[in-house]
């Protein structure tokens, strides 16, 4: 089985891929359905998100740089979500995740996973793989981010321990950079979407992002739906 | 100033660039000088190569996967080509060099670096410099190497001790890559092209390549001329 790592999206996907936004789309994403959104969806415009969320009564969460999104229910902040409980499905207004998901359509299985649900996002993964794992960083602005490498890498190392793999580079780069942060807080403090949060003093956002294997929930691409030519992405 | 490292070569490079190849087009390129060459030619297609140097009367200098190419003169060994002494100019058939030249077009000033001039080519780029420092990546096909990272990472420290510099996540990263391996040597070894060259039993290219700043040589980019809308690459 090969088992590549996109330090950015690109390249075709035939079979499963597992994208890593560790802060914050892919920390948040499982962490919603923990607190009890049977579906999350996700959509790269905004104008669509609120539109389809109105439509279809579900929770607004996000944000922009800090700063609440007109009528969010709630903000982006994996420290305040894992608190809550949701009675509803959720539209996650993330920033890079749902942009990234418009590279993958090829895919047969798509994730979402970050050291939150490191365990679980493996051990599916593995379980749905047939010829390849893609673990495929979103990066930020078509720049490569790293906390989302040493997490590709985090994960990289637990699924070569399972499986017999083929690697290519970036595949080794991302799993040897792991050893150079032995405390992975260590490489997301240092990132510059880490510097941006700490100046917005989320903290807490980014202890909580640093956990591993919180969760078992992975989010797992169920459905594209076209809403106004806009893809709406449904999780479960 | 900005201290951008590209693990691939892209956008737009409006100062200094540092192109990186360490197996083993940016190591050979200043060995050629050393041991005699005035001027190192690299241009993108063989034909054109060929040609040129015969026009011009220069060596021949290449090969493909570890076999000589038709006509040249020396294989692109550094491990023999440091032992040589050459009389004449020299047309350099590396394989991802010239290619990644082709994107370097704005720039103020192209150096070929590596682990065999790091300290040279640092020092050359800190000097020239008014903006910014890109150390560029070939890569190899499209995919990032992990040599050519650890080879960035490297210089990007040595630049970061003289020069206080902006960084993107991708300077962070090959830098921290630097310290999963205190022997640079091991970078190579387990490289994709690394294994290639175990392959062909050329270890003693792989050791030659990892040593640091052997040469204050510093292949610098003077002009490019068209030879049939091909670009030729003279460096000095």
């Amino acid at each position: 089985m090969r088992l590549k790592v996109d330090l950015l999206p690109r390249g075709s996907y035939p079979d499963v891929v597992v994208l890593v936004d560790v802060l914050r789309g892919t920390t948040n994403a499982p962490i919603l359905l923990e607190a009890g959104a049977k579906h999350v969806y996700l959509t790269p415009s905004l104008k669509t998100a609120r539109q389809y969320a109105q439509d279809h009564n579900l929770l607004l969460v996000g944000e922009r740089d800090g700063m609440p999104l007109e009528g969010s229910n709630y903000p982006a902040s994996p420290a305040e979500l894992r608190n809550r409980t949701l009675d509803r499905d959720v539209m996650y207004m993330a920033q890079s995740t749902p942009q990234a998901l418009r590279n993958l359509s090829e895919a047969k299985h798509v994730l979402l996973g970050s050291f939150y649900n490191a365990r679980a996002v493996v051990k599916k993964a593995v379980e749905l793989a047939a010829e390849e794992i893609a673990i495929v960083c979103t990066g930020q602005d078509g720049n490569e981010t790293l906390e989302d490498t040493v997490c590709a890498g985090f994960l990289a190392r637990r699924i070569e321990k399972l499986r017999e793999v083929q690697l290519l580079d970036a595949a080794r780069m991302a799993m040897a950079l792991v050893r150079a942060f032995p405390d992975v807080q260590e490489a997301l403090l240092q990132s510059s979407t880490g510097q941006q949060l700490q100046k917005l003093r989320l903290y807490e956002d980014i202890a909580v992002s640093s956990l591993i294997s919180q969760t078992d929930r992975v989010p797992k691409l169920l459905d594209v739906k076209l809403s106004e030519d806009t893809p709406v992405y449904r999780f479960k």
